[in-house]
């Protein structure tokens, strides 16, 4: 038998599960994407994730059995030590789910990692992405939330209960904008995604951005329905409303990565979404931010760069897990 | 021969150095202290070390080169990655004196390790101290200044040039209090001990807690003389105005620590200096604002408790290091 190389990976969310084959180096080689199935409760999930493992790893001809191990990128909150995913209020089928057993019985001799997105991507980053070579990486998304993870010396730091890296949750404001972890004044109720639309539309329904509203207008886009994207375009097309938006935004994200650069130390962060998109524009103000409030010293050594890997993160993500299980 | 075992340590402050022997297990032995010979420079100082080294092991009947290790717990800013003292403005005679090839080629075949006080204090606390078991210890002082130490799996997480664990430089109000480390608005320009006194003076000085002026007056203590002490001793006497003041300076330090906690998912927070002298009037509020302000789920599963160690820090500081250097 040929010596095993193939690396398998899963990217689960809520809406639809990709699969991926890469080589030993981590090329990815094929990838196929099905809605995921919500009905079919947490088993019927497992099979389709191992019914898709068996159709991507038949487009090169090899079945999930000969794969050298299987990194499972899981959108949702999972603990690494029992092996199970967390409960989770939108999901409450998956609370106490064992997956890391499911997975493992179905797949015996294959090499098995399973995170959650956050620290999948972070690994990514690390890995084949804009963080490759760090000793110490601070991964953020600033997309729906603010997710995290924390790479330090070539592994992932979890914290007590995989907890670790919730630097969106960090509070700036203590009696400020609520957040949707119940709390007031976080770094996401001021920076995720919706988090800056909603605050440009609570400027707008206060009378600022007059010439913001009128691009809106012609674009067909009604105010309970914008989105940082617009805002993003807008800036870019020189609209000042966005552009002092967006500078507030860098203000308050520069503000929560200098805390946790201080905490932190690390060597490079690197942020997606939000911040690969809007460039420099976003990414120069935000330096000076992060210079500005993070230890002296630190702040300055610290490099602040966008994400390397783009719309391939959740592909990568799951095959940087398989890698890491490898120790390669 | 017999094997070795004993453990040797020095803790280096700017005003005294203490030299320990301890056994395998860490239990001190013997403790000697001189005043640090600043005049003589870092060759001066470096022989006074191994002086006193060869005066403390002559307690136990061995000579230096007979230890396992030597632990010296550093009181200014290292870099264990070059084994040199990085550039102190106060004390520029130290700039990039290799302290490591020094003490190495002083006791040739002795195991050394040299770290800041700081790392070396948290290594302790998660040793010997509060933090003992800990998957992940975040110890913090609250001293002159806020240090701060993080242990992740029984190591250091050092980051980026020995920089990690400031959380005493993490934002709160980035137009607020000057710190003592160029910026404003940072933890410790709130709740260090200084910071601690600095704010009852503009308080006093506004007009607010006769009552507290009245004690001060009785003790002989100026205004401009007053220590945080002396505001956790009223507090305790029940001194209104101290009480508010205390309750003021744990909610600081609980949104400091809720931050860092949100960042690390420590299993436990250890907190020396004005938290272990004030007790539970101080850390029961603080512990409350932890809870309220850290990512839900983390802040409630993370303990916050006092050092374990009190003034012994020092001394089980270097004795740590030393032990951490044998992996034992």
């Amino acid at each position: 038998m040929a010596e095993r190389s193939h690396l398998l990976g899963l990217d689960v969310g809520g809406t639809k599960i990709a699969a991926v084959v890469a080589d030993g180096s981590g090329e990815i080689l094929a990838k196929i994407r099905r809605p995921t199935p919500a009905a079919l409760g947490p088993d019927g999930i497992v099979a389709e994730m191992t019914d898709m493992l068996a159709e991507v790893a038949a487009t090169v001809s090899i079945a999930p059995l000969d794969a050298a191990a299987l990194g499972v990128s899981f959108g949702g909150p999972y603990d690494p030590v029992r092996g199970v995913v967390r409960d989770i209020p939108n999901l409450p089928d998956w609370g106490g789910v064992p997956l890391y057993a499911l997975l493992a019985d179905a797949l015996p001799g294959v090499g098995l990692a399973i995170d959650n997105d956050a620290n999948a991507a972070a690994l990514a980053e690390w890995r084949f992405g804009a963080g490759q070579g760090a000793d110490h990486m601070l991964y953020l998304t600033m997309g729906t939330g603010i997710g995290g993870g924390i790479v330090s010396e070539g592994r992932l730091y979890r914290g007590l209960r995989n907890a670790g890296g919730e630097v969106g949750h960090t509070v700036l404001v203590p009696d400020g904008a609520e957040c949707g972890c119940g709390h007031r004044g976080c770094l996401e109720a001021y920076a995720s995604g919706p988090a800056i639309a909603r605050r440009a539309i609570e400027k707008i329904e206060a009378g600022e951005g007059d010439a913001f509203r009128a691009v809106l207008r012609d674009a067909g886009v009604a105010l309970p329905d914008l989105r940082a994207e617009q805002i993003v375009e807008a800036a870019r097309d020189g609209v000042k409303f966005a552009m002092d938006h967006l500078a507030e935004t860098a203000f308050y994200m520069g503000w929560g990565i200098a805390n946790a650069v201080s905490i932190l130390a690390p060597e490079v962060v690197v942020l997606g979404t939000v911040a690969t998109a809007a460039g420099d524009m976003f990414m120069e103000p935000l330096r000076r931010h992060v210079v500005d409030m993070a230890m002296p010293g630190v702040g300055e050594a610290t490099r602040v760069e966008p994400a390397g890997l783009g719309d391939l993160v959740g592909d990568y993500a799951a095959i940087a897990l398989a890698a890491d299980v490898l120790g390669s």
